[in-house]
């Protein structure tokens, strides 16, 4: 699981991942009104081996302003999980990136077919919902919750992201074009689960509103690692097909303001979302270590 | 617009058909948040003259228990709307049933290809949960709209009734399994959207499992009703193919038990859904001539 870091931030992010897997874990295994074949392929794409980055960060801010993670911030990390994991199914099927491998094993799709793909997807996003309607106590903070969630994901958001995407690909696209893409795609999900820690935290709306800034730069580095990380990484490191965005001629950093200045940029993001802890003190400083890690990491 | 209805129901009908799609049309035209690519998506897809059935049944049944129908049940109307139109894109796709034609033009797919109306889709399930949870006071009733409603299309609801719809295809289905089907699939988004217009209108719970059960039992009339018009309509009629479940070797009512057993049982599940509003009196007559409505459509 390492994704090539100092050993003392690995040893912090490994307890996160292990903390979403059991909550991932245990919300299938309750879930007995869900049929054994729809679980199945569930199961089979929530245990894929993802990094867990977004439901840590979750898990992180929850921590940041109100002391140590609750309930409600591991069923929003839970959520935020499955979300992302829908958008990797529906983005991998053949009609979308048509992709054979992610996380490391067989695609959703190769490994059920299509159709299996395209409902687990669905029953995902719609139980990411569910549960923190269910699950989550006030109602006001599930629906601030639901309303984040729903917010970045949605149209104005990751879908939004998604569909410039497929329509850039193989074209002109501007650094500044470019960015825009990222953000919906990558970064408003990244600034969701870092607001949506906050909440369950209960932090103050000027937190939340650093939180929010902090999860929009981490973002934004994260996915123009991303980008470096498809030119030079392997398949075997990335756990899925490596050096497929330029295959696919999609806008990437590397490929739109070249190598140097894509490293140079995610430093500068890095760096102003360390910038955005400021008032965290010595308790943001697991979330300033992400910052670095995001940056070296490996995969 | 006709269902081939009497004429004094179809003008209530009309009346409500009309609000929803002002309400649909309103959202869309506030939703400056979403960019104009995907909101053309989005608007081809609410556009389509549905029979907004679902969404009917939520402003009733909120006039059944509270008087008159209220913003909250708007909101909810549309957004059942919007998972409903949600689950038809994702099932017409290519890799699910494969269908040319909805709600009498072309498939979303057809239209924008098959990468666009997955993320239609994906936009439109999101965008109801956002809805809901954005517009709907107090907190309390949002979470509840947005529970019953996630499980409702979730992997214990529609999801599964997909899912297990497609296994069954060409095999042999047993009529206590086509009912089971059939429940997921289609009868708890009606059951839900009963109960949503309930909760919208301060139902009492005991009002609400009422609601349920009519919802629960029209429902299955409804789908009955549909098997029956696959066999016995034109495509002209439906909007879509007809003749196309047994072509695809479907478990269908009439291909289970008979077209003449169909009848009876589409019959008898309107008088128990009839039977389960007695204690609305007569401001349950509406809803009682859906249910007689429903059986006689030509669409």
């Amino acid at each position: 699981m390492s994704l090539g870091l100092d050993s003392e931030f690995a040893a912090e992010l490994e307890g996160k991942v292990g903390v979403v897997n059991d909550v991932l874990a245990g919300i299938l295994a309750d879930a007995r009104w869900i049929g054994p074949e729809v679980r199945e392929s569930i199961r089979y794409a929530l245990e894929g081996p993802g990094k867990r980055v977004r439901a840590a960060i979750v898990l992180w801010c929850c921590e940041v302003v109100g002391g140590r993670a609750n309930r409600d911030a591991e069923i929003a990390a839970a959520a935020i999980e499955m979300v992302h994991t829908y958008s990797l199914i529906h983005d991998d099927l053949p009609a979308m990136d048509d992709d054979d491998m992610r996380r490391g094993r067989a695609t959703c799709h190769k490994r059920f077919g299509e159709a299996t793909a395209i409902l687990v997807g669905d029953a995902l996003v719609t139980l990411a919902f569910e549960l923190l309607a269910k699950e989550v106590e006030p109602a006001a903070v599930a629906v601030r919750l639901i309303a984040e969630l729903a917010e970045a994901a949605g149209p104005a958001g990751m879908v939004a992201g998604q569909m410039v995407d497929l329509k850039a690909a193989n074209g002109d696209v501007s650094e500044e074009q470019l960015e825009h893409i990222h953000i919906n795609k990558t970064v408003k999900m990244f600034r969701c689960a870092a607001v949506m820690g906050g909440v369950c935290g209960g932090g103050e709306e000027e937190q939340l509103e650093r939180l929010g800034r902090y999860g929009l730069k981490i973002g934004l580095g994260f996915q123009i690692a991303d980008d470096i990380l498809d030119v030079c990484g392997t398949s075997e490191q990335l756990g899925k097909t490596s050096g497929k965005d330029a295959k696919q001629g999609k806008a990437t950093y590397p490929a739109v303001v070249g190598m140097a200045k894509s490293k140079e940029l995610a430093q500068r993001r890095a760096e102003e979302a360390v910038a955005a802890l400021e008032p965290f003190g010595e308790r943001g400083d697991v979330l300033r270590r992400l910052a670095t890690a995001l940056l070296n990491r490996t995969r």
